[in-house]
């Protein structure tokens, strides 16, 4: 049995971005799912592990990591020499890519999110209905962060260069959501290096891996 | 002369973070301010840098990159053999670096930026006048994460482990305006540890060389 433990749920997008890269890599892992509607991640045993009673957590043997962002490039270092190199071969690729995780954690998430939440996660797990008008301020912020991309997307297949690395993967889940379920795939569809770059990545296997994971 | 470049302006909490961290490998660089007060992040020349229109930028040759928190991973990285190492020595303590990394900026920046800009930088640069309901709930915010602080440092000198690393002083600058110009100490000396931890870091040479390009 893997000795790495992710300790997380199926359909949250933070865990989805471990699962997503763990797979890249062929990592041998399992999922142990804690029960979110019961609040889980809330009880003393959990607070133990992530302070801030929040998913995913791993557990490699008895190291134990939380923060998906921390997570991902403790995947990408530990497994360098199997797969794709994630995480860049020289000292300023590597840089570019923290250059834009940098960017996807300021200027990416918050809006996303925010969307995402009042789309898919507030009407289907919480019960809260969309409030529309956070949607459109959302999605007013976030074409102005994808006019970005979009322009830095045109000189450069990935967002740190001609190679798949972390920084484009932490996107994929929330923009997965946005697109998908949330049925706002023209914030993708109306740049056409966004859309490109989106497609790419939404059809690697690595990701069917995480979407078979849930349940229909 | 050095042919590292900060572009960015002295008072500038994402600025000094950066300077802290190359005095800290006494590495050699130059800071070239911009015009802030004259909008010069949002002017073509500066976008070619940082599309965001936002300071700091580095040019180290003729590699440039923005984000201050990419920034100070790839000086970290640069200089590994040159000082102390403030990104762990082994996978595990890179980690965990990574990992306090990404709490400063999941939740640490957002309420202490926001209690410093209604304390600090918009009554004194921009000239709107100290928001008190602002203050209170960001406070309430941040008195929640540093009792996080405060259990982990009690068992651990600075976040990740027994060493100083980047993910100690990406709090520095902010923490500090709160408590000099701010004025609000008490979030600091309330907690045992997290005041000597901060301590130890503001009176580190580094940081008094960061503060001596402030004018008066
Ligand atoms: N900064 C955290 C955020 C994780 C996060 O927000 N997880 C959600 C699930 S997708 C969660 O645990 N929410 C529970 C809560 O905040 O009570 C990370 O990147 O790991
Ligand atoms: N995520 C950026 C944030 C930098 C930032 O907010 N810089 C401020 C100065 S302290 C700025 O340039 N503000 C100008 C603006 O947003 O117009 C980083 O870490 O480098």
């Amino acid at each position: 049995m893997a000795t790495f433990k992710v300790i997380g749920i199926a359909p949250s997008p933070y865990t989805q971005r471990v699962l997503v890269v763990l797979n890249e890599k062929g990592a041998d892992y399992f999922l142990q799912e804690i029960d979110r509607m019961g609040n889980a991640q809330k009880k003393p045993e959990h607070l133990l592990l992530q302070p801030f009673g929040q998913i995913p957590v791993i557990q490699d043997g008895d190291f134990t990591l939380f923060e998906s962002r921390a997570i991902v490039r403790y995947i990408a270092d530990k497994y360098e020499g199997q797969g794709p190199s994630l995480y860049g071969k020289t000292l300023e690729e590597r840089a570019l890519v923290e250059q834009w995780l940098a960017v996807e954690v300021e200027e990416f998430d918050s809006p996303t999110g925010a969307a995402v939440f009042q789309l898919v996660f507030g009407p289907k797990y919480v019960g809260i209905p969309t409030d529309e008008a956070i949607v459109s301020s959302s999605l007013e912020k976030l074409a102005k962060v994808l006019d970005v991309y979009e322009a830095h997307l045109s000189k450069s297949k990935f967002l740190a260069g001609d190679f798949l690395s972390i920084a484009d993967l932490v996107h994929l889940p929330l923009l997965f959501f946005l697109v998908t379920v949330g049925n706002r795939g023209e914030v993708v569809t109306s740049r056409k290096h966004v859309k490109a770059w989106y497609e790419t990545m939404s059809s690697l296997p690595s990701w069917y891996k995480v979407l078979s994971l849930l349940s229909p």
